[in-house]
């Protein structure tokens, strides 16, 4: 027997479904995935070898990193310390700098604002003080948030009065790694731009995408987001320059506000995002690919759409699949997780040739599942 | 934490890049997959988890079929006895007699007749003196071939001349399950019908696909195949017919050749078939996945194109993936095997909207890659 190439081995950070896309994406370009995580469950471990560790585990740790060729994160909140140590003994993409800045709202913010992308009204809050400063100047509606870890709405209050600041700080001024306050922005849609960058420096954007959320979670996305027009690409403009500070390599999300017709950048997710999850069978080539093209050091592929594409967020459990599976188009995307509430274990992806299509097929699904609630926001804007 | 309803396992027989390509079908449909070959290094294996076992090593099968809800095969020569085993602990599809017809080359063209697909003149041969006989019935230049476990080109002898007879009788005279002489046809094109059946009798078929091989052994694929007219239709219905003769549940190929504008059967492939295999990019649901759809008894996806595509096979070793990957709308497909002659390694499958279009892209790939004489054939009828 003659030999090949060795197969170049993936490394991932956490073996959620994210994980288990790009392990999937990952297979047919030849690329091996070994996946860590402290769950002997990890869904990512159905379609990959699972290694069981935390992320403090340095031996295990030390292991992994001489067994893969590049690592890469499923979840953005691998501590820093973790990133940089694995840094310095294997390539690691997003750098650990571009990880801890999309970690913590205030230093994204503040990118945000230098590369020209305006954001709502911020401040930094430590103390009871800072909060009552802050509150003057930011003013109310707004939401105090936790710097770190937060997501999926987590780690929120919603200030509606200033008399709400006691319970604020309540809830969440005991947080270790501070609080940032964000002026409540009655926004009139909320869009967001996937990129990717690779080693090289090679750029591209997918599609704007249209996303509403429920109780702070995604739950439809749309896109190519429709009427759009310049913000495409403005979003496209300002992805690149961002990317570029960070010397970011791999997939990231953007989160927008169109407020007035202009774009507020909300957050930066440094890995593939929920709402670019239509790209599986709604773009030539889909998030997850791409982002182990970038990360190995491949050519990226085309990001463009292919017809327009809606998708379903499943939280807490799957509904039948029989209306996705029974529609033309329809795409069923299970993670093999337990039902659990507030937790994704799914989605839906349904596309069509033209809006219109489209939003026939949606429609239908939405009323055989008796989730109409759910894909009225879209059904409004197709 | 709540639970959800078990996640279904299908279980397949050989670890080869079909289960491979099979496993991450059935992934995002919730299915689980568990694999048995006798390799260690079975490609298979990196996706799905890979049970170490040979095909009469009923043990471990017995403790596969505890452990499935479903089986189906990867590799078509799984002994009759196995499968019928195997069909009385757990269901088996396609069935055990499906299998064991289309294993054999005599009963799978008898019944070829039966349903009205005409094939190549052709006659038992089990002792030398039928082949004579058969030799003066079919004439020449005519094909010996062994009833059983032949595929690519193996288990073959082209009789050009009467007195090739010796030699083709020297070559294969030995071989324990017969032999069959088949007329060579000198057709004017190979064309394959890739269909799907359920369990509950629906029945879909993609559109033809044209083929070309080389030693044997597929080289290009197109599809949709041009310029087919009423032979699609004819096609869908022979393969219909076929399939409810056998009770057949998944998907199947049927090889045909079209000569003086008619279709005469060739083989059946009781399987997903290397010529469906643009069907992942190219069509909107993949054989791989509504073969799983349909043997885990759910509803069919749809199996139009999606535009038209060419598929490279890689035998031996893959080439350099670079040109496919800088390709618009070109899809790399490595198996994950080492490379070793006659191998199938890996495919590309190369999508667009238009004719023009997909030549353009499949004749610069073949530039890059000096493969000009792979795809020359493809190129002309583009």
């Amino acid at each position: 027997m003659s030999t090949r190439q060795t197969q170049s081995v993936l490394g991932i950070l956490g073996g959620g479904q994210l994980a288990r896309m790009l392990a999937i994406a990952a297979a047919p370009l030849g690329v091996k995935t070994l996946v860590v995580d402290s769950a002997a469950d990890a869904c990512a471990g159905q379609v990959a070898p699972l290694r069981l560790a935390d992320w403090t585990d340095f031996a295990a740790l030390e292991k992994f990193a001489a067994e893969v060729d590049v690592v890469t994160f499923d979840f953005e909140n691998v501590p820093a310390d973790t990133a940089h140590w694995l840094a310095e003994r294997v390539a690691v993409f997003p750098n650990p700098r571009a990880l801890a800045v999309a970690q913590d709202r205030l230093a994204e913010k503040t990118l945000f604002r230098e590369c020209g992308l305006q954001t709502p009204a911020f401040e930094a809050v430590d103390t009871r003080e800072d909060l009552e400063r802050a509150l003057a100047k930011v003013g109310v509606p707004s939401i105090l948030k936790t710097r770190r870890l937060g997501y999926d709405g987590k780690g929120q209050f919603r200030i509606k009065q200033r008399s709400d600041a006691d319970a604020a700080w309540e809830t969440l001024g005991a947080n270790a790694h501070g609080l940032i306050l964000e002026a409540f922005v009655p926004f009139e849609r909320e869009l967001s731009v996937l990129a990717v960058r690779t080693r090289h420096g090679d750029f591209r954007v997918w599609p704007l995408t249209q996303n509403w959320h429920t109780d702070g979670v995604l739950s439809m996305s749309l896109a190519p987001a429709p009427e759009v027009g310049a913000l495409q690409a403005r979003a496209a403009a300002l992805a690149r320059t961002l990317a570029e500070q960070l010397d970011y390599v791999g997939v990231f999300a953007l989160e927008l506000f169109v407020k007035d017709g202009e774009l507020l950048g909300n957050e930066m997710a440094p890995r593939v995002h929920n709402s670019g999850h239509w790209t599986i069978e709604g773009a030539i080539t889909s998030q997850f690919e791409n982002h182990v093209r970038a990360v190995l050091g491949l050519p990226l592929g085309d990001t463009s759409a292919r017809g327009c594409s809606a998708m379903f967020n499943w939280i807490g459990e799957l509904p039948d699949a029989t209306p996705v599976l029974n529609s033309v188009d329809g795409h069923w995307h299970d993670y093999g997780k337990q039902s659990r509430p507030g937790r994704k274990v799914g989605h839906a992806n349904v596309c069509a040739q033209d809006a219109k299509t489209l939003a026939a097929r949606v429609a239908e699904i939405a009323r055989a599942l008796q989730r109409q609630d759910q894909a009225a926001p879209a059904l409004q804007v197709l």
